[in-house]
């Protein structure tokens, strides 16, 4: 007889599902769409020539290595790397406080896996990070929702948010996915302050950092959380969680992305991976490591700013051009993405429809509220796109909005 | 204050620890001690070249979209492959049957977050494969032990565990890991038989299935049930989950394996993985394909299967040589492994102890064991050491051995 398989899924799968959103998106893969729906970075600022170097060099030198299994915790000279930078921001990092991940949403994935119990309460950012809500579903998490403004996650909220006995807090401070919103100073001051207070760890997940486009770089709140803990020297032992990758600055393709935690905590996500890959690519990992060495990756990242910041001013040049005064928008600092939110009355997946029609695509705002909210939002990605097609895009954008506004009109 | 880390984990990780051996077996990382512990392939048949020659040619002419985020499902002409690779053995699969993972621990995880609720009980081979315990562990699995003989699981056993209602069976049918058993043909018959009568399914596990050093291949437990419910060109969709690896053929640096399901299984094991670490790395899957298409990975299993069976062969002569005569071992006919059964009052640690000081090592079968029995056991690797350090380490191990029988001898 035939076997009813999915009679035999577990029960957290009821919370894993492909998303209408993802339907429609699927209609974008048409090769004259613009669009400003994924996340992905430029493959043109990918250093390819130096990933060719590297790799030649790479089998010569050390070819049955980077082929052999090797240790969960990751490859100890990339560690020593991630130990290093982060030095450099005023944290005490030994490659014990790092886990190599295979990309960010493992980072995700595991933390879950090490801390959520079903029915805990999360505190998340409102919209938060889809790839997040994805990871923490299938542990049967449940959300707390902290509204923002333009400076990041409200604080009295937040702290009504942490009386309600949550397990940690996620944020996401820099150039926020998807909002591009970042918290300010004073507020990266509050939030650390008042996770001390209530005793709930934060996971400061910061995929975009380095990717700032005008004024100064911001403490993290990883640094901001040691410095007030003055630990003369010795490792990092706060209260904070820090995630971030090489996606961004690298390339995604090789997933590769990186956990800074107390000790304790990277041995508990060490036992995690473990049992959920082993480890993570060895190749991977001595090809990012012998590319990212020797200062080539800050000296690449200036590239890559600068390239992602044309193209940022190119799309708000674009929206101010051409879109309808009903319509507002984020003005991100650095990262891949702004925010732009409609009136009330639209729905964002009708927007997408009209959008489609005239060869442009975004994704949706809905998917970013774990409470389901967001139907009148959209995300714009501004680092995928040239400059042209920027302004192309939003320009045909323009045209789908001002269409379902107008039979939004009629309507009323 | 100090954040009491531990005290915020998850029930689940209560299950997760790091094993005594594990300990033990860092002991083993002195550069002259022969080691049979591990389950590493021999990097001497590693095709080092081949894979130069493919990173600079993908580079070259794809090297952007290696580099660049790819979809959940896998790279497709990979997926087409292992399609056209299974039709070879009699089942018909699709690209939509086939879910590229990022190693076969990921495979097992991913089926443990489908499958498993916490509780649910899951038959097991007494002993199984340390990396399923840990997978499962997570998701907190009890297990149902079938005992084997040479032939693998006994029938009996394994009707009264149907009996008791599990979500499903996990069985590794060539040359096990731990002890080289294979499953017999009319063994896997019944095994197929069973699970279809009591309308359990099967979790096929097969890294080592093309790693055979003599008699014939018998067919997989995918392609007898697909014969058995002769779908008249179908894409497969009966009662079991076939995994498999290039860890053991290409190379498991890469991290790559397989799951071949029916479609509505991989759909759900595609949700998972987004969470769990949304794709495995491009440029692996690209690299992967390359090296193997064009008939090269055939050669070169023919290379491995040439090394390894001789090596086989030498570990079994020195046994034959050595070995005191209270001492069993199983004879596999492919694979990596095999399993020694020392006296019933003999405790392998204590052999293990005494190995260290004779510069051996190899691991205790206790923890391949669900219910934790088997601590008379262990597990020989013949596939990393070379013939003379084979021959030597079984001399080792047999003076360490016989040190540790003398000891109980004086005891009693």
């Amino acid at each position: 007889m035939q076997t009813p398989w999915t009679e035999r899924f577990a029960q957290r799968t009821q919370r894993m599902r492909s998303s209408a959103v993802r339907e429609l998106l699927k209609l974008t893969e048409q090769p004259d769409l613009i669009s400003f729906a994924g996340g992905l970075p430029a493959p043109d600022v990918f250093p390819v020539d130096q990933f060719q170097e590297s790799t030649c060099r790479l089998l010569k030198e050390h070819g049955t290595k980077a082929l052999q299994y090797s240790t969960t915790e990751g490859y100890r000279p990339l560690r020593e790397m991630i130990a290093r930078h982060s030095s450099r921001y005023g944290i005490v990092i030994e490659p014990e406080n790092v886990l190599i991940t295979s990309g960010s949403q493992q980072a995700l994935d595991l933390i879950g896996k090490v801390f959520i119990n079903p029915g805990d309460h999360l505190v998340v950012e409102r919209p938060t990070y889809l790839g997040a809500l994805q990871a923490w579903n299938a542990y049967e998490a449940e959300y707390i929702n902290v509204p923002m403004d333009e400076d990041g996650m409200q604080p009295d909220a937040l702290e009504a948010a942490l009386r309600m006995g949550p397990k940690f807090i996620y944020a996401l401070p820099n150039f926020q996915n998807p909002t591009g919103v970042t918290l300010s100073l004073s507020r990266r001051h509050q939030l650390i302050g008042l996770a001390d207070h209530y005793g709930v760890p934060i996971i400061e997940d910061d995929p975009y950092g380095q990717l700032r486009y005008e004024e100064e770089h911001i403490l993290s709140l990883v640094a901001l959380d040691a410095q007030a803990r003055a630990h003369n020297g010795a490792p990092y032992t706060g209260n904070i969680i820090y995630l971030s990758t090489f996606s961004k600055t690298l390339a995604p393709g090789l997933r590769l992305a990186w956990i800074v935690a107390p000790a304790e905590v990277i041995q508990k996500l060490v036992q995690a991976k473990q049992g959920a890959d082993l480890h993570t690519s060895t190749f991977s990992q001595m090809l990012a490591y012998d590319v990212a060495r020797g200062g080539f990756l800050d000296q690449h990242i200036k590239i890559i700013r600068a390239v992602y910041g044309a193209r940022r001013d190119a799309m708000l040049k674009a929206l101010e051009m051409y879109f309808p005064p009903e319509v507002t928008w984020t003005k991100p600092q650095g990262g891949l993405f702004l925010w732009a939110t409609f009136p009330e009355y639209v729905d964002a997946a009708d927007v997408l429809q009209a959008a489609i029609k005239e060869k442009v695509a975004f994704v949706p705002g809905t998917s970013f509220f774990a409470d389901g909210t967001g139907r009148n939002t959209g995300r714009l990605n501004f680092s995928f796109c040239n400059e042209k097609q920027i302004a192309d895009g939003i320009y045909r954008l323009s045209v789908a909005l001002k269409s379902v506004l107008a039979a939004k009109a009629m309507a009323v």
